[in-house]
C-alpha cells in the first residue's frame, strides 16, 4: 500500500532503497546497593573495555570511509574513556556508596557535563557533547542494550532516525546510505549541512517517519521537493528512477560548467560568487566553482572566544583566504555584530527593538578602535589577494563617509610603518537599509561598489521581522518594492561606472535569478552549493528577453503575482 | 552679574519677571511611641481640618482663576480627607499601636497607594496620585513645615520649580504666573502640555535651575530657543522686551488667521488639520482655526480600561467627534496597539523586535471581530459629519484589500439592517512603510487618499529605533531618502486624481513646510496649537517659488545639508 510523508528538502537528489531505522534506546538508570563493590568495578570495567573495542572499529571505518577528520570525533571518545578524572570519581563512588556502576557513571558523568556545559565556552560545551555521547555508550553496555552505528551498516539504505547526532553523522557512508530521513530538523541543522557536504539526498523535519516506516520498508526520498513515498508501486518506482536519471545527468552537465564563465545566450557575462564564514569555506567555493567570494562575514572570527580576536589572528585569516583565492574578487564584510548577533565578551545595550539599534558599522563608528584593529589586518592582508572592504547597514552618506576616512587613515599609518598595502582595494557598502536603496544615485558617485543584501533590506521595506512568524507573510522577495528598489541601486551603480552584486539568500534563487538578470545584476553571491545550478540556469537565459519583462514586473501590485508571472514567462 | 542657563523650550513667548522658588520641603517621618494616644487623635484631626481649610481655599481659586474642570482634584482630595476608610484605620492605629500620627499616616497612606497603584488601571492610579498628594499636605500640618501653594501667588513671578505636581500646574493663575521652569521633565511631560494649554512660556528639564535661582532674582524666561537669563542688565533687558513685543504682534496676527483659509502667495490652497487623541480635543482644533481633523487616533479609547470598548461606546466617541467638526473632515485611524502600545486586557506575544511585529492593522486583521466591531461603530456614525477612514501600517496592496472588504461587508450588514451608512466615506491609508511609498502608484489606484505618518516612516526607511538614544542621530527627517518617498507619494496621488496629507510630527514643522508646500502635500496634520503658526507662514510662501527648490533638495547628499539651505534660501 502506498503511503506518502513530506517534510523540510535538506539536500537534493533522489534515492530509492530499503529503510533503515536507527533507534535510540531508552537508558533507565536507577540506583540500587550492591553487596560486592569490588565486582561491580569490575563490571564497570568490562563495558569500558566494550566500549573502547567498539570505538576504536568505528573511527577506524569513519577514517577509511569518509576522512581521518571525521574520525577524530571517535579518538576524543576514545580519551574520555581513559581520562582518570572521570574514571575515577565513578570507581570510588561505586566503592564508598555500593553503588551500581550505571547509577555512579551516570551522577559523575552528569555533573561533568553540567560544570562544561556551564562555561559558556564552544570548546568545553564540546567535551560535554563528548561525556554525553560515551556515557551513553557504555551505559548501553552495562544494561545490555545495543546502540545502532551506522558505520556497521554494510547495505544501501536510507536511515530513519528522530535526529542525527554529531556523532552518527560522521559515520555516515555514502556508498551504503543513499539518503536519511530525520523527524525533527530544519534546512540549516547540523544533518542538513552534512548531507548537503556528502552529496545525499535528505528530508528533515518529517514529523512522523518515525511513527510511520518499518525496517525493511521500501522509500522513496525526494530531497528536491521534500516528498517520501513508503511502499512505492512499480510504476511510481520507474517514475522516481526516470526522476533520478535525470537528475543526475542534471548534476553531470553542471560539473562541466565548473569552470566556465557565467554567460547568458546573448553573451552577457555575470559572476557568480559564494558566501562564507571561515577560511576553510574556501575550498568548497572552488570546487563548486565559484568566480568569486562576494561576502564573506568575518562576525565568525569574532564568535565562540572570551576576548576579540587580535590584528595578528585577524590578519591570518584575511590573508589564508586571500591567497586561496588566488586573485580573485574577494568581498570582506567588515564587522556586523550586534542586532540578533551577540559577543559574550562584549556587554551591548539591551535594546527594545534590536534589529533597528546599534548594530554592525553604527558599533563600529561608535568603537573605533575595535574597528581599526580589523581595517588594520584587512590593509595588511591586501597584498595576497583582490580584497574589497565592505561596510555594512550603512544608512547615510555620512556614516559611510566616516568609515571610509578610518580605512584612509590606518592605511597611511601603516604606510608610513613601511608596510606594504594594496593600492587598488575597492571600498564599498551592503545595501540592506531602504535609505540607501533610495539614495543609491548621491552613494554611487562615492563608494566603488554595492552589494544588495536582501535579508535586511526585505525586513526593512517591509516592517516586518523575519525572524518573527506572526509577520512571515510580509517576507516578500518578489514584492515590486523590493524589485524597484534593487532597480534603483543597479542603475545608480552603472550610471557611474560602478558594479552592483547581490548576497542575500534571493541571488541564489531560481525565480529571483531570471528578474535579476533582466534588472542588471552583476555579480550573484550565494552558497557555494548553488553556484553550478545557477550557472546553468544564466547560460540558458537572455539578457535582452529577461529585459522585456521588467517593465510589466515592477507594475505588478503583488509578490504573488510576480512569482507566477516568471514561473510561466520567464 | 548676568548668568544663563539654558534646558528645553516648552511653550512658546518670553517672560521677564522675579523668580518665586517652589519649594518641595522633605518630609521626614519617623516611628515614636505616644504615651497619650487620644491626644495624638486630635492632633491629627487638627491637622485634618488645617488641611480641609487651606483646599477649600484652594479650589475656590483655581475654580475662580483658572476653570471649574482644573477646580475638580482639590474636589477629589477634599473626599480622600474624609474617607472613613482611609481615615478609620490611622486613627486605630495611633489608638492600638501607640504610634504618633505621622507614621500612622505615612504607613496606612502607603499601604492604599501601593494597593491602588498595583491595579493597572489608570483610574486607580489616578486615586494613588491624589493620597499621595493629600498625605504630604496632611504631613506637613503635622510636622510644622509649609507647603507652597501657587494658587496662593498674587504678584507677577516666573516659577522655579525642581518639577510641578498636577495639583501644582492646576493652580497656576496667568494673571500672575508669567512663566515656569523646572529642573526635569521634556517637552511631552504633564506640565510643558499645560503650558502650552496656558500658553504660558516655559523651559523644562534646565537641570540647575533650583540650585541656581534665588528667590526674587530678575529672571528672563525665552520659551522660543530654551534661554534663561539671571539678573539681565538693562541693555538685555529692552532686548528681551523688543523681542517679547515681536512675539506678541505675531501671536496676534496668527489669532486674525482663526477663520482664513490657508492660501499661498500665489493662491494656492492647502488644509491645515489637528491630530487628536479624544472627542474633547476637538474645542481645541477649532479654537485654533483647525479646517479638518488629520488624524482621530481611536487607540486611547481602548487604553485604561479592562475590556475592549463596545460599539455603542465607539459610535458615540465617534459621532461627537464628527457632530463637532460640524462637516469638515474627518480622518479617524483604525486601531494601532502593539509595537510599543499595550492593552491590559489583550495578551500580545512577545516580540524581540516589536516595532517590526504584529500590530496596527496586522493585529485587526487577525483579530477580525475585534475590528469589524470597530468599523460598525464608524459606519454608524458617519451619518454624523464628514467620516473618511484610514488604516495604519498598510504595507501591501492585499493588506488594504482584506481591510476594505471587511469594511463593505459591514456596511452592507448595516444596510440590510435598515442602518443608515453615509456614500461619500472616503478609505484611506498611512504611508508609514517604505514598501508602500515606494508602491504608492498601485495603491493610488485604489485606496481614496493618503497620510504620510512620518514618525514611522523615517525609523523604518532609516532603520533606526525612534525611541533608542544609541541611534538617535538616524532619526533625520530632512534626509533626501525621506523627501524622495514624499514625493514619491504625492506625485502617486495626483496622477490618480487623489489627495495626500501628512499626520507626523513634520507637518508642523517650520523647515518641513517650505518643503512640503514645493512638494505638493494637500493636507498639513498637527498638534492644534501649531495651527495658525503655520497657516501664518504658508500664507507668505509662493508654491511656484518652492517647487524651484525640489530638484536641488532631492539631490542633496544629507539631512543637514537640507536644513542649511532651506533656512538660507526658502
Amino acid at each position: 500500500m502506498k503511503k506518502t510523508l513530506s517534510g523540510i528538502a535538506a539536500s537534493n537528489g533522489i534515492a530509492i532503497a530499503k529503510a533503515f531505522r536507527l533507534e535510540n534506546p531508552e537508558l533507565n538508570v536507577e540506583k540500587t546497593t550492591v553487596t560486592d563493590a569490588a565486582q561491580e568495578v569490575s563490571r564497570f570495567e568490562a563495558a569500558l573495555n566494550q566500549s573502547t573495542s567498539e570505538l576504536e572499529v568505528i573511527k577506524e571505518r569513519t577514517a577509511k570511509q569518509i576522512s581521518d577528520k571525521e574520525a577524530a570525533i571517535f579518538g576524543a571518545h576514545l580519551l574520555v574513556l581513559s581520562d582518570p578524572e572521570l574514571i575515577g570519581p565513578i570507581k570510588e563512588k561505586i566503592e564508598n556508596e555500593q553503588a551500581n556502576a550505571e547509577y555512579a557513571l551516570q551522577e559523575t558523568a552528569n555533573m561533568f557535563i553540567q560544570m562544561f556545559e556551564a562555561m559558556d565556552n564552544d570548546y568545553m560545551k564540546e567535551r560535554a557533547a563528548d561525556i554525553r555521547d560515551v556515557t551513553k555508550r557504555v551505559l548501553s553496555h552495562l544494561l545490555g542494550v545495543t546502540i545502532q552505528s551506522p558505520s556497521m551498516i554494510s547495505e544501501e539504505v536510507i536511515i530513519i532516525a528522530e535526529d542525527l547526532t554529531p556523532s552518527d553523522t560522521v559515520q555516515l557512508d555514502p556508498t551504503f546510505v543513499k539518503a536519511f530521513i530525520t523527524d525533527i530538523g530544519g534546512r540549516t541543522s547540523h544533518s542538513a549541512i552534512l548531507a548537503r557536504t556528502l552529496e545525499i539526498p535528505a528530508v528533515v523535519g518529517a514529523k512522523e517517519a518515525m511513527a510511520s516506516i518499518e525496517n525493511g520498508t521500501l522509500v522513496i526520498v525526494d530531497g528536491l521537493d521534500g516528498h517520501i513515498i513508503l511502499d512505492p508501486d512499480s510504476e511510481t518506482v520507474a517514475e522516481y528512477e526516470e526522476k533520478k536519471a535525470q537528475y543526475d545527468r542534471q548534476k553531470a552537465e553542471w560539473a562541466k560548467l565548473k569552470n566556465e564563465p557565467t554567460v547568458t545566450t546573448d553573451g552577457h557575462a555575470v559572476e557568480l560568487g559564494a558566501n562564507i564564514g571561515t577560511p576553510k569555506d574556501t575550498a568548497g567555493v572552488l570546487e563548486n566553482g565559484g568566480e568569486a567570494i562576494g561576502l564573506y562575514r568575518t562576525e565568525f572570527l569574532y564568535m565562540g572566544r572570551d576576548q576579540f580576536p587580535t590584528e595578528d589572528e585577524q590578519y591570518e585569516a584575511y590573508s589564508s583566504v586571500l591567497k586561496a583565492m588566488e586573485g580573485k574578487p574577494t568581498v570582506v564584510r567588515t564587522l556586523d555584530i550586534g542586532g540578533d548577533k551577540e559577543l559574550s565578551y562584549l556587554q551591548l545595550p539591551k535594546e527594545l527593538n534590536p534589529f533597528l539599534g546599534l548594530r554592525a558599522i553604527r558599533l563600529c563608528l561608535e568603537m573605533p578602535d575595535m574597528f581599526r584593529t580589523q581595517l588594520r589586518a584587512l590593509l595588511r592582508a591586501s597584498v595576497h589577494g583582490n580584497l574589497k572592504i565592505m561596510f555594512p547597514m550603512i544608512a547615510t552618506l555620512d556614516e559611510f563617509r566616516q568609515a571610509k576616512a578610518l580605512v584612509e587613515d590606518e592605511k597611511a599609518k601603516l604606510q608610513a610603518e613601511g608596510i606594504e598595502v594594496s593600492d587598488s582595494i575597492e571600498i564599498g557598502i551592503m545595501v540592506e537599509i531602504p535609505s540607501t536603496a533610495v539614495m543609491a544615485d548621491t552613494f554611487a558617485k562615492e563608494v566603488d561598489f554595492f552589494s544588495i543584501g536582501t535579508n535586511d533590506l526585505i525586513q526593512y521595506t517591509m516592517a516586518a521581522d523575519r525572524m518573527n512568524e506572526n509577520v512571515s507573510y510580509l517576507y516578500q522577495p518578489f514584492n515590486p518594492a523590493i524589485l524597484r528598489l534593487v532597480k534603483m541601486v543597479i542603475d545608480a551603480s552603472h550610471r557611474e561606472g560602478k558594479w552592483t552584486g547581490m548576497c542575500g539568500e534571493m541571488a541564489g534563487d531560481e525565480i529571483a535569478i531570471p528578474i535579476l538578470l533582466g534588472l542588471g545584476l552583476d555579480e550573484f553571491s550565494m552558497s557555494a552549493s548553488s553556484i553550478l545550478k545557477a550557472r546553468s540556469q544564466i547560460s540558458k537565459l537572455s539578457k535582452a528577453d529577461m529585459e522585456t519583462h521588467i517593465d510589466r514586473i515592477l507594475a505588478m501590485d503583488t509578490s504573488a503575482e510576480v512569482a507566477d508571472y516568471v514561473k510561466a514567462n520567464m
